[in-house]
């Protein structure tokens, strides 16, 4: 999907929502375990009912790797459950040498066929690079994570008062441009939104930390919201473990209209 | 497998040889591609040719994920096919918020059954720690890279002096003991390898980059060999692809040799 597709989807739905696919058989329904795959009928039945209030879908590989083989058959059938016109996001957070991203590139873009991949920077070019050579592929790299230990590195401060995620954002920006490049910026951390969009103020954002994790989607779009709405914001378990019950799929339903109702409002204060 | 278990099979063997599994479909000989699983046949054979000179074997994940649910069955099977004694490392350079990072660690510490994992330290502590909670289990923290893009994060040099893969090693130090966390330091940085060790005295080091990316085994050992040796030196594609004919696990075997016997002279040099 290319940035003019992304963007219409967004206006057209009225909806910057992505929903994580974070998939733990240990928590969905109970009488789902009986059907012969679990996690795909979940997420089949998640995305049925939220797919008219999201433009996005961000599977969180860790969740089908948990279950070897059948997780991977698991993440195949979610792909094709996904209706076309909806982002996919593989959240792999992958990273390495030159000739193994192009590996990881393969798998994501070819094999599963994901619109995009999350990367992670500290290898460098090399691990950022091989991603950029597929039409209308994207590749999104961590900038400023939502958790805690993103304190312990991504801060860090050179002698020119340069913070390590922002030299992250410099770099990627000279190897690729907004077409192709995303930042992974946590909403726990909105105050650095501001200064963020001023170093990318064209690329799109993937805002993780909504929901469980505590961030405030107003903040968010205040700071980090461009001309074209450049944000993705991603909920995940405050969707899919809405209900434990059989009515789980209503229950996400109700959490992405919600969320859906509020960014329609964030978009129309932003003359979007 | 223990600290103690490692060591003494690298005295008893002679070696401290780690053979990489970066198992291409595309580069393995032609006769094996009627096979019902070329790849799996692939690496059991590379496997039953090399495993008496080496003590460790490292699949890369990104060459399974490429070929997607057929990709992890053949992992599956070459974890199999890996006799007892070898230490296993899965490089999957994994890293991500705490709930992720315990999926990655149900994963590859009980669905695969690796002794070890690769971990990128980019999101931070989240993203190491719970991989620590297994008995005789390890970590594997990404410290100095043997590529290029190292260059572009790991050095930056925070007000203090200190490079962000110090950091990265002294703030992991504070988190496990060397009796559960590596560090992944490449061979073409040989030089920093003298700094390193003085950083982490104790600690396996994971080192990539002799062979086909050009890094020297006398300086790794010169530099980087402790007491208990310390070191586990990875080659990939020159012992995988020393052949392309039906004679490769036989070219595979010679390669594997004689880079034991070189580790055997390195060893009683340091005197193990």
């Amino acid at each position: 999907m290319n940035r003019q597709q992304l963007v219409s989807e967004i206006k057209k739905k009225r909806s910057f929502l992505c929903v994580g696919l974070d998939t733990d058989i240990r928590k969905i329904p109970k009488f789902l375990l009986t059907m012969e795959d679990p996690i795909a009928e979940f997420n089949k039945r998640i995305i049925e009912a939220t797919h008219e209030y999201c433009v996005a879908y961000k599977p969180n590989l860790a969740f089908y790797e948990a279950e070897g083989v059948d997780g991977m058959r698991s993440l195949e059938k979610t792909m094709k459950a996904i209706p076309s016109g909806l982002f996919t996001i593989a959240d792999a957070k992958r990273g390495d040498i030159g000739n193994t991203s192009a590996m990881y590139a393969r798998a994501f873009f070819e094999h599963y066929n994901f619109d995009s991949v999350t990367v992670a920077p500290y290898m460098g070019s090399d691990s950022v690079k091989p991603f950029l050579g597929f039409q209308d592929k994207w590749v999104i790299v961590l900038a400023l994570t939502s958790n805690e230990g993103a304190f312990d590195f991504q801060f860090v401060e050179s002698a020119t008062g340069e913070k390590l995620y922002e030299k992250v954002i410099r770099k990627c920006n000279a190897w690729g441009d907004a077409s192709q490049i995303m930042y992974v910026v946590g909403a726990t951390k909105a105050e650095s939104l501001k200064n963020i969009r001023a170093l990318a103020p064209d690329n799109f954002l993937l805002v993780p930390g909504v929901g469980a994790q505590g961030g405030s989607l107003e903040d968010v779009a205040k700071f980090g919201m461009n001309k074209d709405c450049g944000l993705l914001v991603n909920a995940s378990r405050s969707i899919l473990y809405a209900s434990s019950g059989e009515d789980f799929a209503d229950a996400a339903r109700s959490e992405a209209k919600k969320l859906r109702d509020e960014m329609d409002v964030l978009l129309q204060t932003n003359g979007l």
